[in-house]
């Protein structure tokens, strides 16, 4: 039996990976109507990506959940190499950091990719009743083009089924940049992930509905059905490379088996990941090293053989393994698609890249698309964007998947050609080959996710050199502990920017000991609450002050030097019910208490103590414009090509 | 219509706050059969208890939930006072610190009682199905002495009542040291409390039941029943002191609304705490400073009283506040019960103990309780430990309960003394009098459970000066974050020593690149090894080998100079499925990407780090024993006095 209705959505997402998740965190936060759906009929529990980069950290921080992945993960902050001695004999070389301890409050970890999940969800469930609906598959995709310039309209169609039980759980599946072998038993699920493991809408199988969205984000994987229905092309290639990676605990006397490392052996290179609960992930080339891989079926490869090619590799050390949490096999596909958009539909995660996973950057990329594209356009799905802002999204999303991409291909063959049985050889670069170490350092910034590229646009006004160096709009802002003025409190800059939809306003006041800062600080104050104040003009009706855009002050002087009630009442609003905003003023200040606040930041931004600067911070941290504190009129221009007028969204909300 | 029946259980516990959920905790860790029952039918979500001590946080720690205390909570480093000037006016005195950074991983911090029951409750469900039936009173209780020496006996006899929804949830009930006036809504409990508002049970209401069971904990607050029925004095007084609470959102220009602080005032002392989510709680004596208040009716006692006399305080300064999340009205009872334990039956928390809660230590003091008496019934209730540990309880956590109160009588006065207005007179001693910043100086090592004084015992053998001066037998171990020897990474020794009902012998090993060293930590394992061994002899049948007793090893080279494979087989015991124990040789070396990570745990232990030292530690972290490593005899000594013999284990297990 089947059922058909139809229903309106502002914004469907397809897909609830990381991805996904990601997109429907702002969706969840900014109070947009919203449907996440998601053809599995559970949740991602074992198996899949695992490696967590700083700056996915950071984002993870803004949404409130850090703490918990830091609980369960495992650290991983060097990286050893394992290369055959003289005598043939395997020789651990130096360690080598993977990040850089002073760029972030966070280094890199290893958890399974559905604990990440876990936190998301939880993140979204804190905020909204937004929900997966799981064992759901989008079957046709229309959009009449016709009615994408209308903000009113639903130009997608989608029409869904629910699925049986049978068709959302197959026992074998194949997806993502690698496979799945779905295990989803209760020993191996967290507590907080036994709910979702009750499998749901039985009683709604075979459902169909059609739903009419505003906005479509497609999260739906390298085979992205999203993807081919826009006819995208998915460039590039599949490589003959075929790869095992295994989730297991293993039993061993390689002394780094809890170490990240690389071993390179006659027969290719083991990549060696610690992970959480006593596992370890293996990834090894399965192909022979002289490239006849062609011949090998993927199907037929087994958990033996993978097993065999291990201990194959780590002789003369045993290994061996009982408990095998997950295992899989992948054949690298190296591809990037030709459009991230297709009019009011977006692409995000493995439906736009797809790449080995040796880099672990995966799950990394792909949470930061969903955090790219999610924020854009939630706040133009309320009406409070333009449109015209949702271009940004390939613009800064496809130079970091080709980046990814080129990386990927440079790191290869590292992992496959036969090693020389030469210590010498194995760790300079022979016939202009790069090694494997010169390759983690090239991309340290990149991978780790210090830098990222975002070029210039409606959201990225370059410029600001000469007043601070180290805030280069486009990039993140760099993260620094500072203190609050009314507690005294330590709070990374990470989490005080909170992921709530909101531009921010970073005044970063100098030294208000001085009267002649005092006074620029104050002059900046009244412009900004004059009528004319871009804060004042796109305020929505009824809604606070600073409902769009939230103002931050940190200034240079030591708490105990000045007074929460020194700074004007426009840094420190008021609010009826809930008095002087305490959260508002920071100051740049050592704390005897907390080791990780130096009072450092002016420093690490490169901005003058006294005369400070004026920054304005996208919703996802990233720099938006930096100027002087007097260039209220630059920082206006900024937020006019972004903000739809107050008539314009004051149309939307009576359409609502 | 009722009905009645009639089940077992090992451990009933009556009381599901926190000193009850702490006992809770160790049944369901250690796998005990128990049961916790709680008259009221919902969790608490807002008001009573919100201060945090840094041994606490420790503990907290140990069961894996510290994370998201440090989260959620308001840090609280420092304490100012505020008295009036010469002027007669209000000002700010120096800040003095409320812990000292270098003996805890953990300050102090401020979060809601429910929020703390919450983190117990999931850790509960992390390993045990074991819930808390609320809405369920206790009705009658009988103890058959003459089974009390039986362990496969079941003495105690209780009578269980399904309580109506009414009964489990008056509008107003007074309860604990302070009052409870209960606000349940969706809006002032966190996303993960929801479930806990739905109300349970009522299908089964008046049914009623009787349990049979080995122990009792009676964690059922001030006016216990439990001690009730056991006719056990409570002794003390209540004072004429009456007292009001409020957690509200502050409306104020008193700059120092968001920190810790006293203000000394005409009309007595008011004492402010910053908590979560923008609240503020303030204590406030309601009675006149002449000490009239015995006229005072405590229910007459409006929420408008309790601001106008905050008002009346905090003047010139401006006060209000429109939101509240709760207040109540308490007066001073400081009593404490002449007995802890009756038999089998053991009372904890404010059941034992009250007073008022100025000192910030009652939930403190309650979870610490439990968290005592809960390991030791684990391990007898299972049989593994003799039933002599258990006079141990009183033993330890009566003279903290007295101290805490000593402490509150000396704290009183500070707080309703009519203040001068004399800056100086406030501050110095006058008149013999002690000033509160003296008490505070005085009482942090008490008050922060860096010192608990546990007296000599079967648990506590004191001794051991000598060979490690900070390692005194009856306190805590005290932590040092220490590197894992196979993976680099730093964990503090407050979780490393999980909280999973073992003891630990912590092999300080010292510097084993010297052959002497070696052949010491060589010699040792090989005793620990042998037949005779203590973990050899009470292992149960079919138990791992280190079931009852883990040993951690921590020597003082750096983690590059050694390797995992370098130490004895025993220290890093080999499990089929499993492998190498990894996680049990650390290293006292610092860690350049971890600034907490010093390498200076031996100093912190005042141990040699050649020669290292052998300790034993209870399963709660307190030290135990101290020796040298050849001092094995020793050790089992320690344990010979603690463990049943195999064969009693043998026939517990047979009787289950």
């Amino acid at each position: 039996m089947t059922e058909s209705s139809t229903s309106y959505t502002d914004v469907l997402i397809i897909g609830a990976g990381p991805s996904g998740l990601m997109a429907a965190y702002w969706m969840a936060r900014c109070g947009v109507n919203a449907r996440i759906i998601d053809k599995r009929g559970t949740k991602v529990v074992t198996g899949q990506a695992d490696g967590l980069r700083p700056r996915t950290l950071e984002l993870l921080d803004s949404i409130g959940v850090v703490h918990r992945v830091l609980h369960e993960a495992c650290g991983a902050a060097e990286f050893t190499f394992w290369v055959p001695g003289e005598d043939g004999q395997l020789k651990r070389q130096e360690q080598h950091p993977i990040h850089d301890v002073n760029i972030s409050p966070f280094g890199n970890c290893l958890l399974n990719q559905g604990r990440i999940e876990r936190f998301i969800l939880d993140a979204i469930q804190e905020c909204s009743d937004l929900e997966v609906e799981r064992g759901v598959l989008a079957e046709s995709l229309e959009c009449d083009e016709t009615l994408e310039d209308r903000s009113d309209a639903y130009p997608i169609t989608v029409t869904l089924r629910t699925l049986s039980e049978e068709e959302a759980n197959p026992s074998c599946s194949y997806g993502g940049s690698g496979g799945v072998r779905n295990g989803l038993f209760r020993s191996n699920a967290t507590g907080d992930d036994w709910d979702d493991l009750i499998k749901r809408s039985k009683e709604r199988t075979g459902n169909v509905e059609t739903v009419k969205a505003k906005y479509l984000i497609g999260c739906d994987g390298a085979h992205s059905w999203t993807r081919k229905q826009l006819n995208i092309p998915f460039e590039g290639s599949t490589t003959e490379h075929i790869w095992g990676v295994v989730d297991m605990v293993p039993i061993t006397n390689f002394p780094d088996i809890r170490r990240v490392c690389t071993v390179a052996t006659e027969h290719g290179t083991l990549l060696i990941i610690p992970r959480e609960r006593q596992l370890v992930r293996l990834y090894l080339p399965l192909q022979a090293v002289d490239g006849t891989s062609a011949c090998l079926d993927r199907a037929s490869i087994t958990l033996d053989m993978i097993r065999q090619k291990a201990k194959q590799m780590l002789r003369p050390f045993d290994f061996d393994f009982r408990i095998c949490d997950w295992w899989t096999v992948y054949q690298v596909g190296r591809r990037l698609a030709s459009n991230f958009t297709k009019g009011r539909i977006h692409l995000a995660g493995d439906a736009i890249h797809t790449h080995s996973p040796k880099a672990g950057l995966g799950m990394n990329m792909s949470m930061q698309d969903g955090f790219n594209i999610g924020w854009k356009v939630a706040l133009v799905a309320k009406g409070i964007a333009r449109p015209s802002i949702l271009t940004t999204y390939e613009l800064e999303r496809k130079r970091t998947a080709q980046m990814l991409i080129d990386l990927d291909r440079r790191l290869q063959p590292l992992f496959v050609k036969k090693q020389e049985s030469d210590a010498a050889e194995s760790t300079a670069a022979s016939n202009g080959n790069e090694t494997l170490m010169d390759m983690i350092q090239l991309s340290i910034a990149f991978a780790n996710g210090y830098v990222c590229y975002y070029g210039s646009s409606s959201l990225v006004h370059k410029g600001g050199e000469g007043i601070a160096a180290n805030l280069i709009p486009g990039e993140r802002f760099p993260p620094a502990k500072i203190r609050n003025q009314a507690d005294g409190q330590a709070w990374w800059t990470t989490r005080l920017f909170t992921s709530d939809g909101r531009f921010r306003i970073v005044l970063l006041a100098g030294d208000l000991r001085r009267e002649d800062q005092r006074q620029r600080v104050s002059t900046f104050s009244t412009r900004l609450a004059s009528a004319e104040s871009v804060l004042q003009r796109y305020k929505p009706e009824g809604e606070k002050f600073d409902s769009l855009v939230e103002v931050i002050t940190i200034h240079s002087a030591p708490v105990r030097d000045m007074d929460f009630f020194d700074f004007p009442e426009m840094l420190r609003l008021f609010d009826q019910e809930r008095g002087w905003a305490y959260d508002k003023i920071w100051s740049d200040d050592e704390c005897f208490w907390d080791r990780q606040c130096t009072g450092k930041g002016y420093n690490i931004w490169s901005v003058d103590r006294v005369r400070g600067a004026l920054v304005i911070l996208r919703p996802d941290q990233h720099i938006g414009w930096v100027g002087n504190i007097e260039d209220v009129d630059g920082m206006t221009g900024y937020f006019e090509q972004i903000f739809q007028s107050p008539e314009k969204i004051l149309n939307v909300e009576s359409n609502a």
